[in-house]
Formats: C-alpha cells, structure tokens, sequence
C-alpha cells in the first residue's frame, strides 16, 4: 500500500483525487490538509460520507512525511513552491497540480504569474507531467508538475501533428478556442460563478491573457522543434464538468491519413481516443474519466484541418493525470484506480 | 467468470448496466441485444467507445442462452414477460427490471398497465428485489423483479418507520412528493423531453395516476402488515439523473430516536446511507453510486415528521440494484464492482 | 411620469424592477440605491448597458424623496423597517419587499427572524400587497408589504379553497412542497449556491423553520377565519427562475367544480390563469412574467386534492407583484408595463 | 393596425413571433399555419394560454391573404419557395425566414441544401433582411430573406471590419467559432437534443459543411468587395438560448480604434450595441431582446484581433429580426415592440 497525502484538499481537485484514490485498491491516503476547514472530510464533500474516516489536518511537512510517502500538491499557484521544497527535502515524491513548476524559464512564470518565483533550483529537474510525451522523464522524476487543464486538452491535440510531417508550413500562431466547464473555476465563493450567473450564459474571458497560454506554448514549441505561438481563448459554459478544444489549423491535411498518425502515436496510450473519420468528440463522452477524445476534419475547400479533443477537466485535466503520474513514478500499472468508464448521462 | 446478457440495451438502463458491468472483475457481458439497433454497442453509447467489442443482435432466448447464465431484461413492460418465460425455460437466472413480475396481484397491474398479464404463473415465485427487505428471498429466487426508480426511493425511506412501534397512528394516506431527472423518462425521442423543452422548468405529471403508485402501496402494506395508501406526486427536473422524494407523515416523531431506529435497521445495508440528525440528503451527494441517503426531520409545532430520501435513478434506481440482486441471487460479495463513489461536482 | 425610486438596487428583485420600470411608460426611475455599489447600474446589471444612465447612489431618504413619489425597498429585512419609516415621512408611498412588514403580530415576527422589531407603530397600517385578497386596502394604503415568493405561489393557491364551502373538513396541516429556482437565494457570494454546487441536485431545505411559514400561516387563517396551519418544504432547483407549489389537501374535492369555482374567484384576474381540468402548471409557462398558474386534480381513490402553482419568484413573486401593488396604490391601470408574455423556451 | 399572418407557426420561430407580436400594439395576427397542429395556439405554446383566440389553419395562400397583408414564412427551406410566390402574386409583403432566398446565386444553394430552387426568379429581387447593412433596399422590397441565425452574429461582427481602412492584409479565411444554445435546432422531436443528451455536453458539428457557412461568405464578400472565405464552426451548448461567435482575425488592430470604428459604424443602430474596451459580450446579457452585443480584444504579441458577438438566436437570429424587417418595410418605427430589455437572470 503506497501512502500518499493530499496537502490542500478542500477544492475540487482535491475532492476528485479522494474519489479517486479511496476507490483505488493499491493506494491510501494518510493525510489530507486544509488551512480553512477542519474535521471530516466528508462535511465538505457530502457524496463522501461514511466513506472514509479521514479528517482534515494543517500542512505539516514534518509531520505529514512521517505518515505519507507521496505527496499531491493541490495548492493554489505559489502556494506550492515551498511546499514542494519541503517535502521533496523529505525524500518525498511530489506531483503538484499547481502551476508553479510548469514553465521551463522563471522570467516566463513571473510575467504572467506576477508573481516572484521562490524555488527556482528545482525547476530544471521537474517534468512536466504529460505521460504521452514524457513517459520515460516522470519515470525517474521526483517532482512532476501536472499539467493545466486547457493545455492537457490542447496539447494532446496539436502535439502529434507538430511532430510529424505535416508540420511544416503550417501558419501560425495555432487557434485554439476552448470551452470550458463551471468547475474550471474552483470552489471559491465568487458572485460570476453562481449558478444564476453561469446558467443560461455562454462567455469568452481573459482573451489572449490567460495564463495557460506559456504553457501550451513551451510544449508545443518543444514538440515541433520551433518556436510556436497560439491564439488561445477559453470560454465558460454552463456544465460542471469537461473542456472541448476546437483548433484551427491553416492547411488542409488529409483526415484519414492524419487520424491514422494520431492512432500510431497514441497505439500504446491507455487514455487516448483517436475517434474514426467522420466523428466527433463530445464532453459528456469523457465525463467522469481519465480519457482524452480526439477527433480530425479537414476542410479542403478553404484549406483548413479542424481537430477537437475533450476532456473531463477535474481527471485528466487536473487529479486523474496526477494519479497516471503518481503511476508512473512509482512503477505501477498506470491505469490501476483509474479505468472507470465515463458517466452517461 | 459469470456470463450474463443484457436483454433490450439500447436504453439508458442498459447503458448503465454495461457502464457498470464491464468494469466488473468478477463478471462479463456475454451478449446484449435490441431490436432497433445493429453494430458495436459503442455507436449508441459513445462513452464507451474502444471499451467494448460488443455488437447488438437479436433476442433469440435459444441462442443466448448458450452464451450466458444470467439475464437482464431491459425491455419494455409486457415485452418483458415473454423473455422471462423463455429464459427461465432455458434454466437462467433471470432479473427483470421492467413492471411486469413486481405486482403480486395480477389484476392490479391490469388495471394500472392496461395489459393482459400473460405469464401470471411465474408471479407467484417472483421475488421483489428490494435487497433492504427481502435478500433471504432473492438469495433463493430464479427471477427477480427490480423495483422501479420511485419505489426504491420511497419504500427504503418510509418502511422502517412502518415495520416500528411509531406505526401506529401515522395518518393515511402517506404523502410522497418525488422530483426526478430526465434521465427517467428514457432514451425515446419525444418531444417533451428535448432540451428546450425540460431546461428551465418543473412540473408535475401523472397526479395520482403514475403506474408505480400500486408499487409503493403493495409493498409499504407489506411492511406494514396492513393496508396502506399513498398519494405520489411525482415531478420532472432539469437535471440527468437523480430522484429526491420527500415524505409527509402526520405524527411527530423525535427525529434522533428515529434516526437511531433507520440506522440499526440498515446497519449491515452496504448501500444505504441514513444521515444524522440535522443533515438533509442531495441527489448530487449520490450521483453515479447505488446508494440511498435518507434523512428525517421532525417538526413538533405542527406534528409532522417528513423524511427525504435520495437515488440515482439509474444506479439504485434501476441497474446498480439489478447487479446488487444478482450478487445476492449467485452468492456473491454485493458491492462487488457497485462500490463506486459518487461523482461530485 | 410617477417618480420612483429603488432603495437597495444591486440584487436580483432590483435588477428585474429595473427591467420591468425601464420599460414602463408611465413610470420613470428617479434614483436607485446601493451602499455597497457605485456607478453606472449597467455595471452590475449589463444586460441594461446602454438601456439608461441611472447610477447608484447611497440611500439618503432626505435627497431622495426630493426626487422620487413612490419607494420600493428592496432592502435586506429588517433594514427596511428604518427606510419605510423615514420614507413615509416625507410624505411618500412605500413598498417595502422585504418581510419587515408582512407578519401582522410582531411577536411572530421576533420569534422567526430573531429580530427586534423597531417599527411596530406602521404594522397595524400596513397592508399585504397581495392584490388578489386585499385590492380595496392596498389601494388606500401609504406602505405595503410586498408577499414572499413561496407564499404568492402558495397562498394564490389555497385561499380559493378555504374561502369556499369544500373548506370543510380539510385535514390540518396542509401540505406544501415548493419547488424554487436558484434566483431565490439571491445574488451573494455564497458557495452553496455555484454552479458547480447547485447544478444536477436537488435537495430540501430548512423543513418546518423557513421563515415563510407563519406568513403563509397568517394569510390563510384569514382566508379561513379559523387558524391554518401548514408543514411547508422548500427546495432548491436547478433553473434560474420559478417556483412550483405541490399542495396536498385531505379531501376529495371534484376537480372540474372546484376549478370552476378558482376561475369565478379569480375572473377578473389580470394575472391569474385557472389551467382546464386535466391541465397541470409548468414554471416555463410563466417565466418572464406576473402570471399565476393553477390546476387541480382530484384523487378520489385515496381521498386526495392536490393544487399545484406555478409563478415566476421575481415577477409575480417579487417584482411584478411590486409594481402591480403600485398601480393600485396610484390608481393606475394594473397590468400596464407588466403584460409581457412568458419567454419559451 | 397591420394585418399579419404566421406561415408555419408550430415551432420555436413560430413561438416567437407569437410571444413578440402578441404584444405589439400596432399589428395584429390574422391567422397563423400549421400543417400537423391544429386548435388554439396555445396547445402548443402553453406560456400564451388565455392570452389569444387564434388557431392553426392549413396554408392556404388565397385564403390567408384575404386576411392577412403581411406574411411571415415560418416553413423549412425548400417549402417556402412555394409560399413565397403565392403571398407575392395575392400582393402581400414577405419575410422569409427559412434560407430558400438569402443565398443569390441558385447553384450555390443547390449545391449546399442538396435541393432544387423552384423560385430563381425571385432571387433578384429578394433582399437580405440584414437591417445594418440594407435598410434602404429593405424599406423598397416585397420579399425578405431574413438571415440565418449564426450569420446574424457572425456578419454583425465582420463586416464594419471589412468595409474599414484595416481591412486589408486580413488573412484568409477568417475563423469563426460559433457556439449556440439548443432551441437552434428546433423542436423536432430527435434524440440528440433530449435533455438527456444534450445537458452536460459540448460539441462541434458539421465542421466546414454547415449550410449557414455560404450564407456568411456571401454577405462578407460583399461587404469586403472582394472573395472572402470562412472557416465557420457550430458548437451546441447545453442552454436554452443565445449565440456567441468569437472570430479570429490575424491582424493586430487597436482594439479601441477598432471599437471607436464600430460605434460609429453602429451608432444609429437601435440594435447593435458595441462594447467599452475591456468588456465581453455574454449571451445572458441579450437573452429575450433583440440586440447584438458586440467586443473587439487586440492581441499584440501574437498580431490577433479577436471578435466576439452575442445575440439571441431566436430574436435578433430569426423573429425579432424578421419583425424589425417588417417594421422597415411598412415605415414603421424599427424598435416598436422590439424594446423588451433583455431578461436577467
């Protein structure tokens, strides 16, 4: 039984790696943490109760090292960066689902953060947790940064077309116009996100400002081997759960032989789904699962390929992938705990 | 490795039983059918795409039989009791989740069904399979009748207090006032069902006329030991899935004392959840699980006491019941593969 | 042009006074308060961008009855109590939202709020502005209490059938069950009410302590002339707006006769629509507008009557009703501005 | 008071101009079609119970158009053609709001809608109902083609772009990602739009073919003056109503010499609304109205201009929009029964 904690889990990532993990039959959680709430977990997640016995604690390192030996960081962004000192200073492993060690370069992290980046030393051995491009890096990691949920969605669309041959000339920046479920937006108490405000409306926000943009960027640049630049809008919809990226690219590529790249470089991935010429992905496919749906359509008219990809955002955008990581790392079978198969409907 | 079919799949319930199902260690789906649908399961249930090589065939009780040692009939009632007949004929395990076997008499289902019964023979070995209230029965039965969505949440909610001493002088009838998701009206393309249509609005439908009335009635007489009379209201809701019914009993009861008696009485249940004192149930808190929360208030000022329950219509509702009397009816673990925890948000 | 004004104008009751009076021919808004809120109304209400150049101001009764004739205050309850009394003596005619003014015995009042009352000297004056029980007083009145939601929808429902001879040997408590959108827990910043948290789930909330009891209780003991009480439920759905009312009487009352008797109570009725027999209300029939949907089955089987309502929580259950009671009060013509039709889908 | 006739008024184009004309002061219905339906209107429309006589009539042109000056053509494409020559030749007035004229050349439509056009030599004479564009021609015509719902949101946003100095060096084609809500795809009673399916659930559909995508290509052409292309994208997301557009320009443009453009481009427009710097458009801020909401978002890093759009598609999208048409057509005032404030929330 691998020990794992939870160290900031009163939001829904956290919720959603209880869920996961209390299900999983390798693995327990000896501590999860909150600086606001105390007692039973299950007071703040109902669906929870008489499900287990664990009760919200302070984030002790020290402490917490002594009783857990794998360490989820689901703390806000800069929050985690002492943390993940701390524990890894414990000989802990650490996958953190914040943003802090996702950006390769520190200058990028602390223009669009604006924030000063802490731990600095650490960045260049963290990996960033993508088992499908980085399988062999998370192996030998100590501290995996979890990707960000638009850019799970995004990247795994766009990374196996940047690394093959039809990459080239193709125009930039990639348009990436991404929808997203309510849950994207955390717990918080905040007035925009009230089921009155949310409900009945569809919005694009933080238009070419949004910090998962270096993200996807720095991935997508490593995976064509050039300097790539997106055009990338979420927008908020009236759903819990699920993001659909719709990407634009300018140059007509033909589908079935594209789709049959896809279903080549994902052949071995337990958690992508190359989908058949002619169909789509749709949220409610995925929701509740660690899968990534992709689809392809090539517009030959006006020269444009148009792929889509959906995700549940709180699995493998955000708590699945991290356990997939938690996986990896540990050398266990990687879809242990996490094969459920999406809730319909 | 248990062979089962799944008789009549195309519906949301037969969607759930394979969501369910093929996630199940200890059993397989040998074969599924439907009369309207052909190819791989996966076309009508996308979620499940790759997860499955499963085609749709024929109901042909000869030929399945061959296949498979326990069946699920998922087709509509009165189509349902044929295939029960045939399929026990051919020596199978049978769990119907249709109306057809749950009413003893039948004559009151001719009345309410406004159908000949044509297999009253088998009626009276059928067994009610509500597991709370008769597991020694099913463990012993050849066909089981699953009850309907709002019975289950109603009977688990209201049998307790009729089987105590505070029975005596609970005013009749008993008020049920049931609110379900649309997920229970089906998969059929009718109109009041669309989007457009159930989004943004509650109403109620078949005041006093909803074919599970005599359902309740039946088994809350049993219960009771006399006869009871019930006036179920059930509502539609703006959501997938999911029934809260809340329950109107004219005598005051001391809400922990009762509490107490709900939670000795389904202290062994592995899927009933009775909640403390205070607590209220959410369908969101059961969403995707098999289980039924339940809570009670007392309200002394005017001598009521109501009690709420909570169901996924789908799971507890309908197919998580239909596999939990199959584990009893095979002697096996009853969670098994139904331990899922409830998908929250 | 009436001079109105709006006190507490941020939430949802004085954004949709705003789209009604706006509209309004006879009526223009004179000023509009906030304490928490400044600018253009535009910024918390965007849907009014562009529509006028009403900026909120602080609630100061002196400067603001210079402006205005008639007041709405949509203050929280119990800060309304200071309002009404500076607002009536400058002369001007109040309508107050909140529940300050509702409960007639002010001792109900402490007990359910759990408040002082500090304007106990207007409470004999002022008059429940539900127009179609107290017409001839609201029109003589200087303040009126606006009803709840959940008592418009309730006792619109009832009062009909106390007043009439069936009144007889209706069982005691009455039985309400009230389904409302998520509107009605106004537009704080509270968690319980995300989207996230509120989407998928229904549940019953504060069973036999909601604080529209005694006012339900009150006006149908007047309706009865004998004391009334009631075991009402609320819960919360996911819709934005609309309240259903479920009521259960222990009586079998003919159908077609008792709706005979609702379409003669309310004939003259501009907001009141009676449903045929057979037909039953729906919230999407009347959202967006002042209007009261009821119909009625009979259960003769078991002895029951069930009445089912259907408003819109901020028209007929707030605002609508609001300015309805102002035409009154004015003497205008009662539906002018407020003939809009329900919007559907 | 103008005489109007609904043809083809069973569904939700149908519904709405029912709900807005009903409500108009200077127009009265004189007949409304339907070819399955009959009886009162409100069997179908229960929101307008008690609130009109009027009853469904077979399409009968000589009939109607003793009745009737005015015709709204409410039929599927293809089936209007038909009509329209009828209702031209007894003299009366159209709009159409089906496709059969929007486009101008016969073969583009053919090729699109897979159909014959049996009304080519209406095609010249027809004008495109887009009241921003062609209020001049509008006022002089007979025959209407009101524009489709994504090319209202679409064209609204583009075209002052196009007709301005920044036009040049936009790249082609121009990128626009349209989301709408589910009463877009009518009320036909099909499986993929229960609310089952289409809760919870966002996807693309018909990429590169929808038949909406010439309609937008003609109308940017012309306004351009030169052959424009679009890579157009319909996404259905699980609300009632509304439209957003977000369009893709690869240019850097000042966002608020951009704005500054389209508000005089728009200033006396009663129906466009052109937001500050800063804002976004949100479907809820136009929900129920006819106004199209409009943003504009520059960004400089990666030289993008982003545009976004609102509107409501069964308003400003189709009936409103018909509606305001007329109004153009009979030299009425444009917004008379149009300046419902949009519904919040």
């Amino acid at each position: 039984m691998l020990k794992t904690a939870i160290i900031g889990g009163s939001g829904y990532t956290g919720g959603e790696l209880l869920r996961l993990l209390l299900y999983h039959t390798e693995v327990e959680i000896s501590a999860i943490t909150s600086e606001k709430s105390v007692g039973n977990v299950a007071q703040l997640f109902p669906n929870l109760k008489e499900k287990t016995d664990l009760c919200f604690e302070k984030n002790n390192p020290a402490l917490i090292s002594k009783k857990a030996d794998f360490i989820f960081l689901c703390l806000p962004h800069c929050a985690a960066m002492d943390s993940a000192k701390a524990y890894l200073k414990h000989g802990k492993k650490v996958v953190d689902l914040s943003a802090d060690f996702r950006l390769k370069d520190y200058k990028v992290y602390e223009k669009w953060y604006k924030e000063k980046h802490t731990a600095k030393a650490l960045l260049k051995d963290a990996v960033y947790g993508l088992p499908e491009l980085y399988r062999d890096k998370i192996k030998k990691a100590v501290l995996v940064a979890n990707p960000g949920c638009y850019p799970t969605s995004a990247i795994l669309a766009i990374a196996p077309l940047l690394k093959s041959k039809w990459a080239k000339g193709v125009d930039l920046p990639i348009i990436i116009d991404s929808k997203s479920g309510v849950s994207g937006a955390g717990r918080g108490a905040e007035a925009a996100y009230l089921f009155t405000e949310a409900n009945e409306s569809v919005r694009a926000y933080k238009i070419g400002t949004h910090r998962h943009t270096p993200e996807i960027e720095q991935e997508l640049s490593k995976a064509a081997n050039k300097n790539i630049r997106v055009s990338f809008t979420p927008h908020l919809i009236p759903m819990n759960r699920g993001i659909l990226s719709t990407i634009y690219i300018k140059k007509a590529i033909n589908a079935e032989l594209l789709l049959d790249h896809y279903k080549n470089f994902y052949e071995n991935e337990p958690f992508v789904r190359v989908l058949d010429s002619g169909a789509l992905p749709d949220t409610k496919n995925v929701r509740g699962s660690n899968i990534c749906e992709i689809g392809i359509v090539e517009d030959k008219r006006i020269g444009m390929t148009v792929i889509v990809s959906a995700i549940d955002n709180l699995v493998k955008g955000a708590s699945g992938q991290a356990i997939q990581n938690m996986h990896i790392m540990q050398g266990c079978e990687e879809g242990c705990g996490l094969n459920l198969l999406p809730i319909f409907p």
